[in-house]
């Protein structure tokens, strides 16, 4: 049986750690920043040095291309991102890459003949630091001007980003690639959960990646002396918020798992030792895996924001910034994920995915699918973010079944 | 009976809220902003115009004086403060200050003549824009150094606050003045607070002004992606400091009445709608009379604090980062303003300052003693701030009055 190069496939990903390495196990290696300029020249040559076809396209998204000789036949896309968060873990995006190009090589040095074109791809800017989702809503045509105009990390930013690489917003805009042409996606990453873990499962095969919303919730009181103003007489904006964080919490707990939610931003204003918070800005975001679990998760959140605020003599507002609709993976891909477990003797369940990937936007105009391998205790976005070499192994060979499994 | 000219008096108090005025009835004149540099020089024109002698001292506190024929006398202050907090309401300190300056016009207009000199003196910094009570401690000699090393509004406002009026650090920290010379001070004040609307009394007398401590409050779990980390398995720092906010409301007002706490400003690590918060830092202020309540409010607030960290899996830090001690006012002081009131047909209460004033530091080296007026709604550090006419006329009244008692 046809499995990946391990020693070359571990020995990749040890020197890719490297690159833009935090000294405490993580990386940081935000999009387009100087280190992610670092991480493409490396992945570049090792492109070039395996002999593969080398392609940049004009969202940045990286590609090595191993055609087949029908110069029709549609190509199949495996990869994910070697942009991280800000002082991230070496697995998120790295692993999925390192899978895709490994298995290009493995089928390529067995001599294996396939019916499609073969690319291992990297995507821009995956977590967000710039837009979110940038290459790979370029690539699938879902990418607007209005996603440029205000990026989550600042103009400045995307700015000085695309200069390093030399890339402009009317590249970008024109990255798309006509989906007749191209097969599918694949990728490998890590679960980020526990799931794999408690049950002691080798193999996750994503059914689908949940939707988000995310709203900031403006909690509106009356700034105040501090000393002065006696407790009962006070409208603390904080005292709202706080209720509302404890509030939600549970609600979501008992009545919306596995649907989750985040308070990731507190701004109080106007912000001193010595003042009664008079606003407190709240930035909320839920995730679930239909439009109707959402639905009704914002109801329900909304709805204790606003008895927080009465519970303590405040106004509350809800400014929606953005939302994910839920993405539904390919019951075919899926299929030949499961059989290529099968092939290799590794346990499998299907889950949701609770977190955004590249997947989101490539599915809506092309079959895609998702293999999860383990995370150890959960932990991701963080130094400590770790995945034990058998799964990563364990990982890059069901791609390489899965493919195989799609020649058919 | 003598008493102040009640018409020139509000129109240098209405004059006087036009300057930094923020439109919606506030002012922003934060201490030595080029607001604070308009207000000192229409102080000065106001003091030179009424033939006083102009003074400003090391510190920028600005004085106008009369003086008595015995050169040796000692001279009593009255006073407060003409800057205000960012977006602050139009009475607090400015009242403090006209009372001061109309009670020496009337008095020196009446031909008064009293056996001490006599000096209205508005104090630089009061509300703690760039250190807080800067130009009373430095006149009290209770400034060093270190204060000015770290001042609350950062050292490069403090170095342009001090260019803006040619003051420097050698200049402030040398500003004391021998207390023998000096005979106490009195300041007229808003109550900024609801005990004498409530109770329908004219003029409070102070008694003490509430010590207070300043904490950072650091919550300790770990960042983590606010998708894929199971709720339950979150240590979201956020959570623990939404609950101490929660327990430390209830126990302060349950347990320590009238003291008080506030938390004031919240800083959240890393800060992003998706990612679940790693570190949570709260500012926590607490206010109360003795040093033997507010050593009670901070072991039972930690203890709570620590309780919060544990129920959610958190570690928790506390760095103290300020206090001021409880001051005791003046009883010959307090009395004679009592007889004030009296001789004015205005009914009086006594009663604890839960705010900071100029006073605190005075009161160190000299008899000192506070006068509040009622503030409508207790509402203070905000646009609407407000004290009736007849409330504000009562307080430079009571302060005459209390002048001439001090005679005997």
């Amino acid at each position: 049986m046809l499995t990946i190069n391990a020693a070359r496939f571990l020995a990749d990903f040890r020197a890719l750690a490297q690159i833009g390495a935090t000294g405490d196990g993580g990386v940081s290696r935000t999009a387009l920043s100087p280190q992610d300029v670092r991480v493409r020249a490396w992945f570049r040559e090792r492109i070039e040095e395996a002999g593969f076809e080398y392609h940049m396209d004009g969202a940045g998204n990286q590609s090595a291309r191993w055609r087949c000789p029908d110069e029709d036949a549609p190509t199949l896309l495996l990869g994910s991102h070697l942009d991280s968060v800000r002082d991230g873990g070496r697995f998120d995006g790295a692993l999925g890459v390192l899978c895709a190009f490994e298995v290009l090589r493995a089928l390529r040095d067995a001599g294996e003949r396939l019916p499609f074109h073969l690319e291992a791809i990297s995507f821009t800017d995956e977590e967000g630091s710039l837009v979110g989702l940038l290459g790979s809503a370029a690539l699938a045509g879902r990418l607007t001007p209005e996603h440029l105009r205000h990026p989550r990390g600042g103009s400045e930013a995307l700015r000085a980003g695309l200069a390093r690489v030399g890339l402009t917003e009317e590249s970008i805009l024109a990255a798309r690639r006509d989906p007749d042409t191209l097969m599918g996606y694949l990728e490998v990453h890590i679960e980020q959960g526990t799931r794999l873990e408690e049950s002691g499962t080798d193999i996750g095969v994503v059914t689908a990646l949940a939707g988000l919303r995310s709203i900031w919730l403006r909690f509106v009181g009356e700034a105040a002396h501090a000393g002065a103003t006696p407790m009962d007489r006070r409208r603390d904006a904080l005292w709202g918020a706080a209720d509302f964080i404890q509030r939600a919490r549970a609600r979501v707990m008992a009545d919306f798992a596995p649907g989750v939610m985040n308070c990731g931003e507190v701004r109080v204003r106007p912000g001193a030792f010595n003042i009664v918070p008079g606003q407190v800005e709240l930035a909320l975001e839920f995730r679930h895996g239909t439009d109707e679990t959402l639905g009704g998760m914002e109801a329900a959140l909304l709805a204790l924001a606003r008895e927080a605020a009465e519970a303590f003599g405040l106004a509350v507002e809800a400014t929606p910034v953005g939302q994910e609709r839920p993405a539904l993976m390919d019951e075919t891909f899926m299929a030949a994920i499961e059989d290529g477990c099968r092939v290799l003797g590794l346990s499998s369940k299907r889950l949701m995915s609770l977190a955004l990937h590249d997947a989101q936007y490539l599915s809506q105009v092309m079959p895609t699918a998702m293999i999860f391998v383990p995370s150890v205790d959960g932990v991701s976005h963080n130094p400590a973010e770790f995945t034990r070499d058998q799964d990563c192994i364990n990982g890059a060979n069901v791609l390489l079944q899965t493919v195989l499994n799609l020649r058919r």
